[in-house]
């Protein structure tokens, strides 16, 4: 070893002690005839001391950042103590050292507070790995990759390998493909995800199974998506979808306690889709705070069991409203005394492209009971109590309000939500609320082929009293105009996710494990039968021979970490990250391949 | 949950309680009007009583071989008790029951002794991995990843991944390749192995880095080889070779304690290359048992600093060894009456191609101390004592030797040293013997190219004292014929193999980490600078920036678990293996692509 400690190591409790050092030189002080250099490495920061009698040395071999250095001496009590560092009440009289390596300028500061640039860090990633707030974001990681697998090893869950070179079946996601050498003309795919063999395993009988495994999807990255990413999946045999949620949010609490420190001891809140989207606008609400949307109007065609408040506009000649599919609002709490330039800019805000909403109505609860609004032509002031007092507003908060096209209106008055939430500093780093959303719709209507597609995968189980229906139910769609009428549109899966912060962290499903409703799936998606047993013909063989119930679950690692670590962005917890682009820049990947290549493989590019 | 235990857990102090238990219909025993069924899953085997009263229903819902059964019932004592099985003293009186999936017929018996052939069970590798054997196997195969995390976390080692899609710098072994959809025309590599990765991650300063990781590598499969593998990936940094050997050789005698109850506490053999080839004609020597090498001839040209006994061959006029490059012996204990058929049957192994000796001569040491050798007409009776004694042959002994060209010979006599121990009974499945081989040649010799190759990989230092050759000496070798008095062919390796019973388990070394000598490096491996920047210059930049020294091994992990678990094939230890030509024979993968697939990609077909 070049070392007899590390950098964090040394205590006052070791003064006296002869050690040897090793690490990266993090600044060189020169006073006068001696010279002060804190030792980095990833334990910490140590202070070395060289005197007046290795002056000479130091000047005949400078040192400068980064460099990497070995230094043997006695640890000594400092005069000049830093309570900010655990190793700040010692140093090390350094009595010789040798450079074990020299190092260029960096192309940046190697600190918290940098001066590099992302391009420039992606380059260099190797030296943004030494800043501190890295280290911290993949120490993280594998705590949460620890205290992961303790916890489900301890629930007698076996980590299995899953192959990566498998078999190409796009649904959905877009498939990496590794062209074959030994058989040429054919491809493995790379998985987008363990799903099929996980099912196989427990039709083998391996009833609780985890792995922490790299998965593939090739599509156009939006921010904050990459190629390859992370999952703790999941799977266990023999349960239904209570037990499955009670073992992971177990599995998700054990992590914040082991992690974060922090005991979570209620039980998660478990709602279902039509109640997040009802109340939220939003599958995946973050509950840290709540505002939740007053559904003044709505079509008769969705959310059918639900009662909107429209008795709230009648009457009022508002044609904006009133030619409206859909009406929403929320309170904002203590916002009543918004300027005019506030609420306009709100305005702009909701009419932004993204958002695309024509206006933004408001209705000020003064603190003084009045009411004061936008739409005070039409609305009387008791009307105007009424809708207030409707969306939980109290004195002095601010209701919002939008109308338009449903699907549009809901997606804004949940973006509103979480803006104003941001501006008003309720969504809170500190703090975590976990949920369940329950019970989605099995299957979502493609347009474009007039058919369905599944909205979770094509494996995941309608709710038992719906099997019938799915079964009995020709998928077909005959009449495109009325595709909510047909039976599969409401049937709901056996499915759900884990949204933490209004982030999704997890999604899983009881898995379907009958061929015949296998089959029936795989049709509504409009595979036929020899689509069917070309791509899954492995896995309803499967199910003829004994094949469990069954179900589980994924959570998204890198989110996950990237939650639990205060940060936006999934890609400062990967050691080597791609950029949106899908090239590491570091690498210089993907890349040209030699002739030989193409030559053995039996392919060539066919650029258009 | 469908199961308030499993099969494995009941015991007679549950005697009376009433459980609900599923799993898989292992047989059905009727006798009369009551049916024994043994229940399975993971956990174990569980006895079912149907009594009278269920006879009705069971014989309109007859149970078949692997039907898939919930049955609550009470646990009573059973009468006829069978010791072999921990829940041998109960039965559960079932009071009613669920059939909750039907099997067909399987194609093999679901026993440790199946009637299915390797291809039928590898088409249904989701019945085959129900085999206890298998499960056994995988179980197993836990276990060790288990232990040897818990080992490297407990030393300070951080779990970090490193990417799967990264560029081909194709090496030695062939690259997988991925075709990038985004970036037209250019194309990912799937790793060989994580190794320039966390050799930066060094240079980041994660001193301690660990992964258990699948590798990839597009070679033609030898039987045993899989295109994709999974190594126990590991680097230190600050670290000298010892410090290497004596961290993972406590891993792997963690790995022993906690998997086999093995305590391996002697300290682990260290053997130099040299003496592994001169001793036992192999770099990864079978300790077990001795059987080492007799040197009686060898080339002036290899092993310059060992001494033959030629000595003991002159004056022989023996021909056959006059005229040999090499002579070598082997004392195979206890075979000095071998049958005349015994010997010629040894002298036809020999003489097999995969051999390729031209004959066997043998000296047999009789218990009577008289010698009888093949060779009699050209060796005095002293003469053959005195070989034998040389080979460390006893009275009852039997010396056998093998003549001819240097590396053909010394590979045949560690051949039939593996046989001979093999028929003796020698290479204990039960016992255990690791060994460290230690100062393999850096390079290796590649006549077609008349230049160096790596022979452990292109990132390998010399030893510390050899570092100063290499730099200041030209790698081109200007005269093919002299290549051995070339001073690069002198130059040992800083690296080290890990052994167990003859296997290669674990390999690695100390790595360059100074820019000069790693361009040195590449140029000997006939690299010009163009394709050294092209291909790694992410690396010899790392170097400019205070790379500190390191070092680390990567261990086998699929072959580790086989010997471990006392099998010959790592396909047994691998969940969903593939088969000689890299098929998946149940997903029937690699397969063709569709034409979108093509197109988006851009590459066609190119097929000769």
């Amino acid at each position: 070893m070049f070392r007899s400690h590390t950098n964090g190591e040394l205590r006052i409790s070791d003064k006296g002690k002869q050690v040897t050092l090793a690490g990266w030189v993090q600044t060189v002080r020169k006073f006068g005839a001696i010279t002060f250099v804190d030792l980095r490495d990833r334990y910490g920061i140590t202070q070395l001391l060289f005197g007046e009698e290795l002056n000479r040395e130091l000047e005949e071999n400078p040192l400068g950042r980064e460099f990497v250095l070995q230094a043997t001496g006695t640890v000594n009590e400092r005069s000049n103590k830093n309570p900010n560092l655990p190793t700040g009440e010692i140093e090390i009289l350094v009595s010789s050292f040798k450079i074990l390596n020299r190092s260029a300028v960096p192309p940046f500061t190697i600190q918290d507070d940098t001066d590099g640039g992302d391009d420039l860090r992606m380059k260099y990633r190797f030296l943004d790995l030494r800043r501190n707030l890295v280290k911290k974001n993949l120490e993280l990681r594998y705590a949460v990759n620890r205290a992961a697998r303790n916890y489900l090893h301890g629930q007698g869950f076996m980590d299995i390998e899953t192959p990566f070179l498998i078999k190409s079946t796009p649904e959905g996601a877009r498939d990496f493909v590794v062209p074959s050498r030994m058989n040429p003309g054919q491809f493995y795919a790379l998985p987008q995800s363990p799903q099929t063999f996980k099912q196989l395993l427990m039709v083998s009988g391996y009833d609780r199974y985890y792995q922490i495994v790299k998965c593939f999807r090739d599509e156009d990255l939006r921010a904050d998506r990459q190629p390859e990413f992370t999952q703790i999946d999941c799977e266990m045999a023999f349960v239904e979808q209570d037990d499955i949620l009670n073992m992971f949010e177990g599995m998700v609490k054990h992590i914040f306690q082991e992690v974060k420190g922090i005991a979570y001891t209620e039980k998660v809140q478990r709602m279902t889709w039509e109640d997040a989207m009802w109340n939220y606008g939003n599958d995946k609400p973050d509950i840290r705070f709540d505002m939740s949307l007053l559904n003044l109007k709505k079509p008769g065609s969705v959310y059918v069991e639900k009662q909107d408040r429209s008795e709230l506009l009648n009457d009022t000649g508002f044609k904006v409203f009133d030619e409206a599919e859909t009406v929403l609002a929320i309170a904002a709490p203590g916002c009543s005394e918004y300027s005019r330039k506030q609420t306009d800019e709100l305005t702009e805000w909701v009419k932004r492209p993204q958002i695309g909403m024509k206006g933004l109505a408001f209705i000020k609860c003064n603190t003084d009971g009045t009411y004061k609004s936008s739409m005070d032509k039409f609305f009387t002031e008791e009307k105007l109590k009424a809708i207030a007092d409707a969306a939980g507003a109290k004195a002095g908060d601010l209701v919002l309000i939008l109308a338009g096209a449903e699907e549009r209106t809901r997606k804004a008055i949940s973006d509103l939500r979480m803006e104003m939430a941001e501006r008003l500093g309720l969504r809170k780093k500190d703090e975590f609320r976990l949920l369940w959303v329950l019970d989605f719709p099995l299957f979502e209507y493609d347009e474009e082929g007039n058919r369905w597609v599944a909205r979770h995968h094509p494996f995941t189980s309608p709710k038992p009293a719906q099997i019938d229906t799915m079964i009995s139910n020709d998928p077909v769609i005959h009449n495109a105009e009325e595709y909510l009428k047909h039976p599969y549109a409401n049937i709901k899966a056996n499915a759900y996710d884990m949204v933490l912060n209004g982030n999704e962290i997890g999604g899983g499903s009881i898995r379907i494990y009958q061929r015949e409703l296998q089959e029936k799936m795989f049709a509504a998606l409009g595979m036929d039968k020899e689509e069917q047993l070309h791509k899954f013909g492995f896995l309803l063989g499967a199910f003829e021979y004994g094949a469990p119930p069954h179900g589980g679950i994924a959570f998204g690692f890198d989110r996950l970490c990237s939650i639990l670590g205060g940060s936006e962005s999934i890609r400062d917890f990967i050691a080597f990250p791609k950029n949106n682009a899908g090239r590491d820049v570091m690498l210089d990947a993907p890349a040209t391949i030699d002739q030989k290549q193409f030559d053995e493989l039996q392919i060539k590019l066919n650029l258009k």
